[in-house]
C-alpha cells in the first residue's frame, strides 16, 4: 500500500498550473490540479465530454460558468460539473497554491 | 450550479460513523465518511468488489490492511485500495471528527 499526501510534492515556485493523475482505469480518472493565481485562457471555454466532480482542497478559486456565471469555490467546497457544461477558470489565490482534486468520469 | 462544503453539514454529536453521497452514477460513486473514534467491527474484514481511492481530510485513522499491516493517514494523505483488498479500520481520531472522501469505481 502506497500512501501520498494531496499537499506535498508541490515545488516552491512554478510557471504553469500543473496536474498529477493520481488514479484512472477505464471509468475514472482523478487528478490533482495545483494553480497560483493561474487561470484559464481569456477565450474559449472548457467543455469536457466527461462528467466532472472538483474539490478545491487549499486556496480558493472563481469558475466561470456560460450559463450560470461566477460561482466562488472556498476551503472545502465542492460542486459537479456535467458533461459539455461550458465553464473556466477566471481566478485563483494569488498568494498560495490552491490545489484542487478533481474525479472525472 | 450547487456548492457545498466538506466539511459543513456536520451534527455536534453523532454516535454512529456515517456516509453521505456525493454524486453517483453508474461508474463511480463518491461518498463523504466522517468518523469520530469509529472503528471496524472487531471480527471480518471489508472486502469490496469495487476499487477504493480514499483520502482523509481532516482528522487521522489507521487502517488495517490483511497482507499489509497498519498504515496510518494524516491530513491529505490518500491511497488506492483494489478491489478484494481486505481491510478494516483500525482507529480513528477520538477528538475530533475525522473527514473521509472515497471514491468507489
Amino acid at each position: 500500500m502506497k500512501i501520498a499526501n494531496i499537499f506535498e510534492s508541490i515545488p516552491k515556485n512554478f510557471e504553469d498550473e500543473f496536474t498529477d493523475l493520481l488514479a484512472q482505469n477505464e471509468k475514472v480518472r482523478i487528478e490533482r490540479i495545483v494553480s497560483k493565481g493561474h487561470a484559464s485562457p481569456a477565450t474559449g471555454w472548457y467543455d469536457q465530454e466527461e462528467n466532472e466532480w472538483v474539490i478545491v482542497l487549499k486556496g480558493a478559486a472563481i469558475i466561470t460558468f456560460e450559463n450560470d456565471g461566477d460561482i466562488k469555490l472556498e476551503t472545502g467546497d465542492y460542486l459537479y460539473i456535467p458533461a459539455y457544461t461550458r465553464h473556466k477558470v477566471k481566478w485563483t489565490v494569488p498568494e498560495l497554491e490552491t490545489v484542487w482534486l478533481a474525479v472525472y468520469y
